[in-house]
């Protein structure tokens, strides 16, 4: 029996029931004898509530001092942890980012841990205790001061101390039962998925799928941390996500992983470039200066007769106004003819390692999203998934018909989801 | 201009619009010239509610944990209060009470001080800018765990800091105008006190005023801190309290600093004691092995035919049951007769340097109670200090009637009162 790594999101801690529940699993992972690390979020709403107190004080809410603000939420979630715990009988001591050696740059807000020193975590586990651990937090290797590591800030802790620790496994406790062949709200029919490797949960998590954040998984994949995603409300076995297929895992890796889809992204269209160097540089120099991170990107090839291509892009819808505010200022010196804003699309991403060796995957994927009258509007691939932009209204239609070509469909409708996710 | 400090309750920072308040008038003390650090309490009665919370999880909410979850409070009102400094256009830093050094011994929910090593702060103040400081809370010496002060303790803190920054005073912002000759809620014609001795400012605070408590009292008598107790709300000037005498304050000590009153103890008497050498150290060993703090003690002399004796004292109401119940285990062996528990009383005392020297006070004391038609059960007196013990129902009779009797009364009804009081 190892060293086991917990996170429990603000969903499984959002009360005092949630938090006596997640402490008799915790207290079920130490009898089976393992060692237990647990990264605990802020409770429920505590966060977007602190969040809204700021904004009533003042209307620049960031920095030093909303990092201190913030981290008071999982203060909150750990000290009451450890008191739920010790009223089962067993010792827990809890420690905040910084106690527990997690060190950042100086980038508030939106840290990047440098190292984790978590001497004090080790001495914790030595002494037969339970540690909990505020995750989402860090102290600056610079100034001393509390940082926060951003969205998704506490699964980086997670995957970040199971690594300095030297862990069996991270287990990433949340409100559904792991990830997905597809969202089952969109998708009925979407059957959990047993294992899945690192690089294609990558894909996914870029592709729309929130379960796990990219920077999670990225940091878990180069450390080798195998990751079990799994249900706070029940007790089955969810999804492993690692590098190497596990002993008690199916070694075959599936054709495709799963069906992604992201809604909350936006097209620029610029109408009339001329194709000649330096064009595309110019338009994407200006989006970079602007700080916008852009997703997709598809030119045409330019029509003979004009020497004008068309360009396009996605981006984060809330980065929408700024991009176009940015591109029109250039527009003189660039020389293009018009630029085109739509929120109304959608991105559906089909994502499987098996992809690189199959060429019928394309076809197949095309004709389901023809056959349920879903017309394409962009196309973006790469060795691993193929993402196409549609209209945001045949989303549904598109993912469920897309999951059914590729037989991803389960016999039952198993999913369950109980809504919200954590931090 | 020197260094203040500023310390604001939890009832001065209770919501947004009083964080803004609050930092506007730390803002115009800023633009006076000062270097300023302020103190701040939990924000209204997120201290109670974390407390709820806590007893929700468990039955025993207390230790490190529990100090844990408690100074969650301040780092949301600070970093608040810091944010809006800077939305007024002045840098501002918060800081935890184990970052602006206030070191403390391991005993957690009630730590003492050790030592105050405020670096961090000065290196704020020098850079210019405003330093925020959690009150409450500090860092154990040993075990480098987070601690809180207990009751009254960001007062402490306060002072505790001033000192260790030989500050030119320490400011308590609090919801009343100052320390008034009686409780304003009882005597309407009470008068606010311009300027209070240190050592009546104790007899007050260990007799039932509320406005500072004694352990903050003690520490700014012994380290020479003036305090200026003061409304949040109001401009106006309070109360000073010091060993000497301010400049800008009368000068002459008034006879008669204040009246207090105490409706929070009990009454104990110990019926048929033998009066013989040892039968009061052995109650009061009882007492003292139970941890119960006890405050007057009151014997008469024994009645020659039986050579028994009574016992009174007064305690804490909380603390009841628990005397009651380590006296009757020892009733054998001490041999009196019976126990008498009366939690119907008040106390009333009457606080002065002068009386020292002024043998009319006691007899002036006693005759305003009779014409109140208010009877007497206990006395006990200090060199500045008559304490009386008298029914509960009579409290308001009688402190309106020793507060005019010594011609404390105002002119006109000018106490404000706001309600609630601060951590």
């Amino acid at each position: 029996m190892g060293l086991v790594v917990q996170k429990y999101g603000g969903s499984s801690v959002a009360d005092a029931e949630g938090i006596k529940r997640v402490a008799k699993r915790i207290v079920e992972a130490k009898k089976q004898g393992h060692q237990v690390v647990v990264v605990v979020s802020a409770m429920g709403d505590t966060t977007d509530e602190l969040i809204d107190l700021a904004r009533e004080v003042t209307p620049v809410a960031s920095g030093r001092e909303f990092d201190m603000l913030l981290t008071a939420g999982e203060r909150i979630s750990m000290a009451l942890l450890a008191m739920a715990i010790k009223s089962l009988g067993h010792e827990a001591q809890s420690f905040t980012g910084s106690q527990a050696g997690v060190i950042t740059d100086s980038v508030h807000n939106k840290a990047r841990i440098i190292d984790v020193t978590p001497g004090r975590i080790r001495t914790a586990l030595e002494a037969g205790n339970i540690a909990i651990v505020a995750g989402f937090q860090g102290v600056s290797q610079d100034s001393k001061d509390i940082t926060t590591l951003g969205r998704g800030g506490s699964d980086t802790t997670a995957v970040a101390l199971a690594a300095a620790l030297e862990a069996e496994v991270c287990e990433i406790y949340t409100d559904v039962d792991g990830v997905f062949t597809a969202d089952p709200r969109v998708v009925p029919k979407a059957r959990k998925i047993d294992w899945i490797s690192a690089e294609d949960m990558l894909e996914l998590a870029s592709s729309g799928s929130k379960v796990l954040l990219h920077r999670c998984v990225e940091y878990a994949r180069r450390y080798h941390i195998p990751i079990h995603v799994r249900s706070s409300f029940s007790s089955l076995p969810g999804t492993w996500v690692s590098n190497e297929p596990r002993g008690e895992q199916p070694m075959e890796q599936a054709l495709i992983s799963g069906v992604a889809h992201d809604t909350s992204e936006a097209k620029v269209t610029i109408v009339g470039v001329p194709d000649k160097p330096g064009e595309a540089a110019a338009i994407f120099r200006a989006i970079a200066d602007a700080e916008i991170n852009i997703d997709m990107v598809v030119q045409n090839v330019s029509a003979a007769a004009t020497g004008l291509t068309d360009i396009s892009f996605t981006l984060p819808t809330t980065d929408g106004p700024k991009a176009i505010e940015a591109l029109e200022k250039q527009q003189a010196g660039i020389g293009f003819e018009a630029l085109r804003y739509d929120d109304q699309i959608a991105k559906i991403s089909l994502v499987g390692a098996g992809m690189k060796t199959n060429p019928g995957v394309t076809a197949t994927f095309f004709e389901a999203l023809s056959d349920a009258g879903v017309n394409i509007e962009l196309i973006s691939t790469s060795e691993i998934r193929i993402s196409v932009v549609t209209r945001q209204d045949d989303v549904q239609a598109a993912v469920r018909a897309v999951h059914s070509a590729f037989g991803l469909d389960s016999e039952s409708e198993e999913a369950v989801v109980y809504g919200g996710t954590g931090r």
